[in-house]
């Protein structure tokens, strides 16, 4: 077989165990084997394997470490997994550019880790150590989204190749380019159906030399929602702005022994280059919490106490889980303009009440972004739980918001995509037509089959 | 004719006079008139011209007011000028979400002025009081962008109308969204090639309380650059990083009364939510430009001192043309990335030197951005400023920047496309035939008619 030969035994396998391996996602869609997993070393190994595919009308799904959560990463229709493993080297670090050059395998923990001696950081921040290729081409977001942008803002240039097996060069190292088509934004969350990124050079950020922790409780989400659209008016400029629901707060607390009060609860976080500013800058957060009827209050310069918080910020979805040992977890992620936020939390509280659903609310507020993550044990649970996604979906749409705020569209969400896109779905279809005429590079995903929601 | 039966009389023109005032930009291209110029009053009348346009293979170019500076607007070959002039409303602002949603005939002037009672303001700032339509095709930027980004970072949605008259809405008020391709993007820069814009959402920003303004005069460009790296390092955000020459700044002296030193001089602008990050700030950048060697340095957070500041850099340009009363002006635009800055800028001095050529340094030095300013009496002057030009697009690109970093590609910048995007102008090349089969959209600019440069 061709791809044996160009790549060499060593970079290929078609053990079950391997397989396997590259078969599901963190989401609870259904694992589906691929037909072979490939390990290539080299852009032009990449390119290669999708020419030799492309002329087979085999199928091809990047793979980075499956951390994706819509099924972004299953291979539908089985094919080549082709695993970014062994392509997780920095190539260049351009320091006075703010800059970095990286192949698509490395995990964005580990390239932080590495750009700390040049105190500099890759922001988004979605949680788990995703790879840099997978964030990019399902546009992750996190945490820090609010003050730094999505993985789309901090990208400058790609290298993709194509389904014809072409390598193409995307964006510019220049910061400023206005210079023909901004194809690099159309690979970005692109889910790998247009292309599979080989190469990228991310914008970096200074790490702050200060920073501060703040949690503010609220006696309602409303006016929780209230106060992050005070913070956001301030001119502040929030480094992270996460809310979390009462039941999780009570979660949080147990566990992790941070001492949150039984409310919905704001995580912040400020950034700051000198430590005047940090304190000001509470000052004012303080008074407007306080307008705004917190019910509690508490600031930290202290960088234990803030990384406890954060800790806990960040493990709430482990917590949750292991307070519920005997349950499977469905996680799903809408995101709304903020003004509609408070409409859109009420109504997945009235669908949690009206219908006796166990769920938990955890988002990245100051971005309007939410996810309800509902527990399940059995098959009506879970048929429940999907029919408030759906319903949470459609609210969300109505209210001006989109289907999947950082998640992707993946298998989960392709059945809104008419409904969100209108007659602009049929112009992505066209490119993906024009880019993937055989329509090898990821199948099954972002395009509906049956377009069941048209409403 | 259909389409006066369907936009009425009123609404369109076959006068001399209005022919001539739509044929020109600000740049040194020919001027050519189109053969009549319309105002539609709606999304839907522009569709139903484009409809009608592509079934007759009429050339169509959208037209804001004008102030492009690579020929962008001029109606190459002829047709229908489509003038945005009486589409020039506010439809909504949207106050907690941070954003408005306007037609794109409104000048961002006119926008800036009418937010500033909501306390919001849009960021980009080419200078001339650009519509936003204009400033979204072209991805214009300006002084702001150090902080704030380009225009293609402060848009969230548009509504599109496709050259066969489909209308079509990408983006989301959402402002995270992962959800399919980003068409967004791909129509803003686009030029009115692949499409024209007939509605935008726009992100704003809260006007800050506190601004301050610095000058800091430095013996070289070079260090003047390694102040620039210094402060964008230093985490403080500025809100302008701009480059004059030690021409310029004599210059600027004699028209304002500015006092500036005769040096290569830095302009910057800070913001803040609180005075005490502004003093402190005010305090590292002197440190950063005391430890570079600046021959001088100002701080000021008066707001008068501040406005005649900015005036002087703003009216530079102005400035300069008065100083030179037979003159005419050639500009051009490139960007690097920033490392590569002072490499170009001695380029360019040598390039002054050697050939005897007068010309004016002018940057958004925090972006790696570059306008040389060539002032020509005669034809003879014009193409010895032509092969200048030249000489540094090509070595931008060398250094890994691009032809336009902000005024687009329109006539002027089309022959080093080939060279820039390299296979990838293929792609977009496929993509504007997908989208404008007959070549009705604004012909003639982007794509080279003949690729003279391929080096």
């Amino acid at each position: 077989m061709r791809l044996a030969a160009g790549l060499g035994r060593a970079n290929l396998s078609t053990a079950q165990a391997d397989l396997d391996l590259h078969a599901r996602d963190q989401s609870h869609h259904h694992p589906r084997r691929g037909d072979v997993v490939v390990w290539p070393e080299s852009a032009q190994a990449v390119a290669d394997i999708l020419r030799i595919a492309n002329e087979h009308r085999i199928p091809v799904t990047a793979w980075g470490v499956g951390t994706s959560l819509e099924g972004n990463s299953i291979p539908l229709y089985g094919g080549i997994l082709l695993s970014f493993e062994r392509m997780n080297r920095i190539i260049e670090v351009h320091a006075d550019d703010f800059q970095v050059t990286v192949q698509p395998g490395i995990g964005h923990k580990d390239l932080n880790a590495e750009l700390a001696r040049y105190g500099l950081f890759f922001p988004p921040d979605p949680g788990a150590n995703a790879t840099v290729g997978g964030m990019l081409a399902n546009n992750a977001s996190g945490i820090r989204t609010v003050k730094y942008g999505a993985s789309k803002d901090n990208v400058l240039r790609m290298q993709v190749a194509l389904a014809d097996g072409r390598l193409i060069t995307v964006g510019s190292r220049s910061v400023k380019q206005s210079s023909g088509y901004d194809l690099l934004h159309l690979f970005v969350g692109s889910e790998g159906t247009l292309g599979i990124i080989t190469e990228a050079t991310l914008k970096l950020v200074p790490v702050p030399t200060y920073m501060s922790a703040v949690l503010a409780a609220f006696p309602t989400v409303e006016a929780a929602v209230e106060a992050v659209v005070a913070v956001r008016g301030s001119g502040l400029d929030p480094a992270a702005l996460e809310l979390i629901d009462a039941a999780h707060a009570v979660m949080l607390n147990q566990a992790e022994g941070v001492n949150l009060e039984p409310y919905p609860t704001l995580f912040m976080e400020f950034h700051a280059p000198h430590e005047a500013t940090l304190s000001y800058g509470l000052e004012m957060v303080q008074e407007i919490c306080d307008e705004l009827g917190a019910v509690s209050f508490r600031a930290t310069t202290d960088t234990a106490e803030r990384k406890k918080l954060w800790h806990a910020r960040h493990n709430s979805y482990e917590i949750m889980v292991r307070s519920h040992p005997n349950k499977q977890f469905f996680i799903m992620d809408v995101a709304v303009p903020i003004s509609a936020y408070p409409e859109l939390i009420a109504y997945i509280e009235q669908i949690k009440a009206e219908r006796n659903i166990t769920a938990y609310m955890v988002g990245h507020a100051g971005d309007g972004n939410i996810h309800v993550e509902f527990p399940y044990a059995d098959e009506a649970e879970f048929e429940r739980a999907q029919q408030a996604d759906h319903d949470i979906v459609m609210r969300a749409l109505e209210l001006g918001g989109t289907a999947t705020g950082e998640h992707g569209v993946g298998i989960g969400k392709a059945r809104y995509m008419r409904r969100e896109h209108g007659e602009a779905l049929e112009v992505m279809r066209s490119i993906k037509q024009l880019l993937d005429p055989n329509n090898i590079l990821n199948p099954g995903k972002i395009f509906p089959a049956v377009e069941a929601v048209t409403g």
